[in-house]
């Protein structure tokens, strides 16, 4: 399935940066989870650009909830979720303007240029409200499971966060900031350096860092399926990511094995490890300890300086001077899309394991 | 579905470490494809411990092709491959045993105690034996586009190979290498850093680099079967695979636009990248270059030294020393798994691409 | 996948009878497929009620392409179709009231009370309108490669209609017809049959037979996804289709294989059946004569004569006298259903066999 | 998915007829399940050939569990499932013979001539052993959740069966009947149509009826995975079955809505429906009632009377007289398939339904 993912918990995305709409169909939602428009429309704002640190483009990101939600919860059948596009500008894209770091070329050769190239189309981080919307659901959904989800920039450009501390307080704390970070004085640092590459006409990218509480043991399914690989599936989805780790990731390649490994113990009559080095899966499958996920965000693509590029109509090189509006940092808005997919990931998991109405 | 990855090209493995026989069931292949026995052979030589560096288990690894394979080729229906256990030894493994850094108490949590625990069961390094076997034909298949994959230990414990640089005279090299680097020498020195960690009762970990030539641009299906979802969603299921990133993956974050962005210029009338921070993806489609990714390997977590963990059946703490036969490091033995996961999902992505003949 | 069918050419349905609209995503469409709206309108306009024979709910049937079409063409990513509810009117729906051999007691069990109960929801006929939509550009796509579809009402009560004879012209004169029967004759007194049941406060039902001409030999996919099965996985989810058959189907069980086995024969350097008792598929896969089957339609539930039911949430039996706007039989206006439903799913099986340009 | 059917629980079948085996990979049947050996054998020899009214090939249809049973319990990991072929004969096919009414040209045209011809290869009524001996443990799995299952030969040539009267005790008597009759009267007359049939070097087929009783109220996923369409896409896998009717099927067709019409009524606490016509599937969802669907199986198509066909390497025509062995019927052979076929989706169902721990 392209443009779907999930196989009981399902959601499919459609829409094009300057077509009429973006929209989500969530689908296998349990029926009964209350749907709080309020909420969705709060997750909409944390991914909307503001300040001076993100593009000119500014979507109402008004939705409207189609099907599936009767007498304010879903109602267990197809939830479609419409956003309209209304602040079009397509003044600045060229059919043939191949941008560096984009998927103009490869959406070119896939759909022979048939694909809407306005904006990206589909392409288009602007299709990522949808998924927030969609998203918003799923969370409420898995909170009402005693499941909590939270991101922070762990990084931008070269300023890093502190490390999460104490999970549960440090999720709350992120769950309304509009620039998702623990500590703000660092936060400060990191907005300095995206105004900095933006007057520089360049941009800058980051690392986010996603913590999941209260998800039970014994969720996943081996060998393909893991919990991991599921996740890594949707996250990788999310435009700029390139680079999806777990636990402590890529350092436990430099770690001994007595480092690595999580040692066993009893607390209050369950199985906890002692350090969580495995980020809470061990074997594709949820160990009950806290889920812990970073992803690598590459800097936005879309900069203002010149860059060398090609012209698809003649295959003629040429010098690109963006003009549109564009973001110097995405890291920021792109937090609330990592919880969004995780969280509609999770939905799946949890439903195939403890069936349909397991969210109810 | 659990056990089964692809949804054109299928691969299905089954198996455990301590039962009958591991195996995999390739379906979906093109028909026509060249079944070279000795290749296959050679595949899983490459994936068996050697020297001083490895487990004492040896596994002759005799295979048999029980359907799908007709007068030297595949048919094009179901391939069957069965690889039988014969060196067992399950008088270290106890039931009640959770060794930290494995499955054991997830698979205990997850299965309800019905699961084979003997030797890690289904959740064995063994069961990649099988996947390697499939993979052995994807290769074949894909070589006959053209399509040619290399994977190198990039860094062993603390020792770093040198970087790809002749991709193809690299990958050529790596082919028949039983520890795959580039740089003899410094594998020297990685075996060095094995033997030493194995010394102190201890394993270590590290990292592998993959590049593949030949792929063509427009492979890949946005948003969610992005060419990264897939690749990420098979290579989290080897075991110890903690971390995938593709490109410059975790070090894009740290770079600008300008520096991150892969200029397009026209070179003999196709359109190239002049460099390759993206891996050869843009948009979750290949773009025409050389597809990288990294996956990060943990070390081992069976190790000799002794462990802290729990009894899960009286669930008291206990004091763990494990006497049977292990690897103080799987990098080398992962990196065919790694070829043979990464050729899977491309003959997946190739034949939804292209159909169910392109692979013939 | 719930509410999604296909794996290269996926649709999804949403939508409930009396919310706010019903639609469909067309994922996986190749690029460049021309969308000609008269020709999707015309296809809603056979399925709309007319005349004495139909419901008195009249919706205009207006759509509303949100994404996926630029410039008049598909562009190869998702599709949505929006079609708003107008012309609702829920006052005849009770929450509590179960009506036989509708869904209202299966949605309640599964649903737990909480699917919009009004007009049956999400199960009403109503949501066929999308699916129809999607239809039309499955078959305009079809008709590009060759593919021609036609359906006839092959009985409706006691009435049959004259069989299949010249295919492509019968197809051809099925295209406009409102009342789709090969001879007109029949076609009135079937008519005739429908205004008796009316009469009666009853309904009535019917056989709809469907041929393909065009396809081409070697698609479908055994064991499990044969030609017969795909299609017959989605023509099932049309409400009130109880049976379906390939070829001669049940009639098939009476005959000797003397008799059921269609000789070969070349005809113009082609292999050609002389008859065609297995509906153009033999072992699961096109080869290349029509694909012929029939759809069982049972009666119109919703009769307006008194029928014993149970209140759902007193658990009192209850004397049921329907006073909502119902058609005495749907036959007429499920062929149309018919011919989308089979579309889409030729689609996916072509696109899943020759590629996802296939279709282009 | 080629050869896998199933989204939670899920059956691969691989292997040839006259190739090294046939098997089957179950995945995701719950852990704990007992494995009963005997049952499989008793299964499996309800679908072996027997007297004279069946081909002289006699397979011992010895099985080999290779993985997924530990200490006579499913692990709730895949369990792989082997039947060595040993009474092949191959003497008596040719590669390029085509014979009418099978796949050997389909087979021929999709997979380019690769595949294993011999005896129809992976076509071949062989495999269903395999999926009769998965069927067995999903059978186990389905009686330990109270849901039994049984099919008679409800027709044969010209000879019916008495129909289903008292359920349970019925499903009860067929269990082990190698010809699978209400009235064994009947069974006698059907076999002396078969000897007859078979005199005439001839074939012919029946009608085979399944019930289902103990299935809950509430499982099943409309629009597209409704019961019935997830039922008819595994049952027409079944090689030679040409139709699928749920309830009262084709005969709905002819009567009025308030004949059809299944009345609802309280019992014990319980909705139930006073007739059944509907089949116990209402709107694609199970309401409690015993599930009753009838497959069309056609004659079988190998005969001994001399049949016009094309040489396929040559395309000349030639005369055909097949002297392989072969069965004059398959009906009765064919009835323990339709029970596995139905156990296996309804498994996948359930557990979809209520999670993947229910069937234990």
């Amino acid at each position: 399935m392209k443009n779907t993912f999930g196989s009981s918990v399902a959601v499919t995305l459609f829409g094009e940066s300057h077509g009429a709409a973006v929209g989500a169909v969530l689908d296998g939602m349990a029926p009964g989870v209350p749907v709080d428009e309020t909420f969705i429309a709060r997750q909409l704002e944390l991914r909307r650009p503001f300040g001076t640190i993100s593009t000119a483009r500014r979507e109402p990101d008004a939705f409207e909830i189609v099907s599936g939600v009767f007498e304010g919860r879903t109602t267990g059948t197809p939830l479609c979720i419409l956003l309209r596009n209304t602040d079009t500008d397509s003044a600045a894209y060229r059919r043939d303007q191949a941008r560096p770091g984009h998927a103009d070329y490869t959406a070119r050769v896939k759909y022979h240029g048939f694909a809407d190239y306005r904006g990206g189309g589909h392409f288009s981080g602007r299709v990522t409200a949808a998924l927030v919307a969609a998203g918003a659901i799923a969370l409420t959904a898995l909170r009402g499971r005693g499941v909590a989800i939270g991101t922070h920039i762990a990084r931008c450009g070269s300023v890093a966060d502190r490390a999460f501390e104490h999970l549960d307080a440090d999720i709350a704390a992120l769950a309304d900031k509009r620039f998702a970070v623990l500590d703000d004085a660092r936060g400060e640092a990191m907005r300095s350096a995206i105004e900095a590459a933006a007057a520089a006409r360049d941009s800058v990218g980051g690392v986010l860092e996603t913590a999941v509480t209260g998800l039970p043991a014994g969720v996943g399914e081996p060998w393909f399926d893991t919990l991991e690989g599921q996740l890594a599936h949707i996250l990788f989805s999310i435009p700029a990511v390139k680079g999806v780790e777990f636990g402590d990731g890529f350092a436990l390649a430099e770690l001994r094995g007595s480092e690595s490994n999580d040692a066993l113990r009893m607390e209050n009559g369950a199985v906890r490890t002692v350090s969580n080095h495995n980020g809470g899966i061990n074997g594709g499958i949820s160990n009950g300890m806290p889920l812990v996920l970073r992803c690598a965000v590459k800097p936005t693509p879309s900069i203002h300086a010149p860059q060398e590029s090609v012209d698809l109509a003649t295959g003629e090189g040429v010098q690109l001077e963006l003009t549109g509006r564009h973001d110097p940092a995405i890291v920021h808005r792109a937090r609330v899309v990592v919880d969004s997919a995780v969280a509609l990931a999770l939905c799946d998991a949890l439903a195939l394991r403890f069936g349909t109405d397991h969210l109810a």
